[in-house]
């Protein structure tokens, strides 16, 4: 298995991104395919133990940055890490890309040179929260900001394919993200949600769930719009750097707490190891037809390695030929006369 | 200044109210209206220490519990604790509520008995998440699931004017929580808001702010609609005990470390009185003709004290009578022939 990563991408480019993906190609097993400016790319790797790892360098001349138009930055710059990687994928050369460029570049190419899977109208992004029990999957993180509710019954199909498939999660229960667990709380699209989520196949319904359900961990996957689900994302990260921050200081406020709390180092390490997104290291864009995983644009080398892995598990899994297959069995049989043209 | 608490309300009743309410009383210097079964305050009174306090007990057999429908509740039980303290405000007999019950019908309530101000088309709860620089009010917390632009502004103005008159911040800065800072971002609704807030009367724009960005304390306010302040108040919530109970499990994993953490636990209890929001204790529904303060229905003794600190220094920064001041002066002079009849 060949894995395309975009060392070009991420706001360290390929001095982290390089080591991160060697690292997970050791880890995991699997061969590279790295885009960026090969001169780049073949200096970086100089200095880099790469022994024992097959690695094909595709050269891209053309920079897609933060600033790009994420719509047109593929077709305007068809010789980019992201458009090159995108090209692996679908010519069959690499079995899956992972970016931590620019994000609304990477879905836009992806949905461009990879095409969405028949059946599914928006692409989604599905990104983990830590959770009492483990984690969470959440979708959509960003992708779609004003679904409708088919949409996020898609979401919903997609998320517990994946969940199932990539991580062994058998029987997956899906939450509706809401302001109350009452089937009649929600806004508009959450109460015309409710009902479909409730008949739709592959989709082990829980009802509604809130958002300290989330991190709760009351169900595998919780189904959102992606305005919703970034904004809930982002709003845990920041209390939980609140949090981090404030402890902080209150234990290092004076020599003696700082000594206590010097000793209690590993207890924090590993409370912090359990929560830390590193782990996850990259989100799939799902419902596009290839595996295409997102990673964070401040990305570690520990994240991209991890994303090596998640691209990994979604190959292995076969997730798009899955949800694929569930979709083909939902869609309305053509009609004669149109079959016959 | 007489303060009127739904005695009935909460997951505790008057044995977790009653106290706080005398506590708050005798801190904020302010005489009490208890609404409830007349026959368990008066009971719960004698157990406590109520010397020096003002105290009026309105008898309200009716009981609206959390199954009770919102819309309905006050008017179908219009001898309930939050009827008749909602008709003591009315008639000026208490110059505010403080409630822990079904905070849909203390709303519902409030639009009936009170009355919206005129110009302000849906109140909303205003609350606080803690933040770096002390703590941001977000609004609105759940009353409005789908709100329009124009109700977004309306926000922003009330926001502004709380913060302002009840907490002393001068200038107070405004930011839309959307999904990323550009202008561009956002679903719909908040792009539709963005050039409306930017030319609003009464609000200081900021532009748009992420979801982390609310316990950063980027802005004063952060505005935003039902659903998503709903969502993101309690993802931020679950993130904190999440956090907290993975913290705990890894400092209580061994007798050493048990030993350590417990020198250090004035520490952890300066972090948590600055992050809990018992602190705050009530959120204002601001855009009704007075002041209503809704407290957590679990709230402890705690917050009803400090939701009777809340409720007064609204009270004594007449935040309704400066809302309505306001929009009186954005309102469309009448046109002629309408006063003409």
């Amino acid at each position: 298995m060949r894995i395309a990563v975009d060392a070009a991408g991420g706001d360290h480019g390929p001095a982290i991104v390089l080591p991160g993906a060697l690292e997970g190609a050791r880890r995991y097993g699997v061969d590279l395919l790295l885009t960026g400016p090969a001169d780049e790319i073949r200096a970086a790797l100089a200095k880099q133990n790469a022994a024992g790892i097959d690695i094909e360098v595709v050269d891209a001349p053309e920079e897609i940055g933060m600033e790009d138009q994420p719509a047109l930055a593929v077709r305007r710059k068809p010789r980019s890490a992201i458009a090159l990687a995108l090209d692996a994928v679908r010519d069959g050369r690499a079995d899956a890309l992972v970016s931590a460029g620019n994000s609304g570049a990477v879905m836009a190419g992806a949905l461009q040179k990879l095409g969405r899977i028949r059946g599914i109208d928006r692409p989604a992004i599905a990104g983990y929260l830590p959770s009492m029990k483990g984690k969470t999957l959440v979708l959509d993180m960003g992708a779609v900001t004003d679904p409708r509710p088919q949409h996020l019954v898609q979401f919903a199909q997609m998320g517990s394919i994946y969940i199932e498939r990539a991580l062994g999660v058998s029987n997956p229960t899906v939450g509706l993200l809401s302001n109350g667990e009452e089937p009649s709380k929600g806004n508009a699209l959450v109460q015309e949600t409710f009902p479909l989520l409730a008949a739709a196949p592959g989709v082990a319904f829980y009802g509604n769930v809130e958002g300290n359900d989330i991190t709760r961990g009351v169900v595998d996957v919780v189904v959102t719009d992606g305005f919703t689900g970034n904004v809930a994302l982002k709003t845990a990260e920041g209390a939980a750097a609140l949090i981090n921050e404030t402890v902080r200081r209150r234990l290092t406020a004076n020599l003696w707490r700082k000594g206590l709390a010097a000793l209690l180092y590993p207890a924090f390490r590993e409370a912090r190891k359990q929560l830390d997104y590193a782990e996850q290291g990259g989100a799939p864009l799902l419902g596009v037809d290839g595996v295409v995983i997102i990673s964070h644009g401040r990305s570690n080398e520990r994240a991209v390695a991890s994303a090596v892995g998640v691209a990994k598990l979604a190959v292995e899994g076969d997730v798009p030929g899955t949800i694929a297959r569930l979709m083909a069995t939902l869609q309305p049989a053509p009609r004669p006369e149109m079959a016959l043209g």
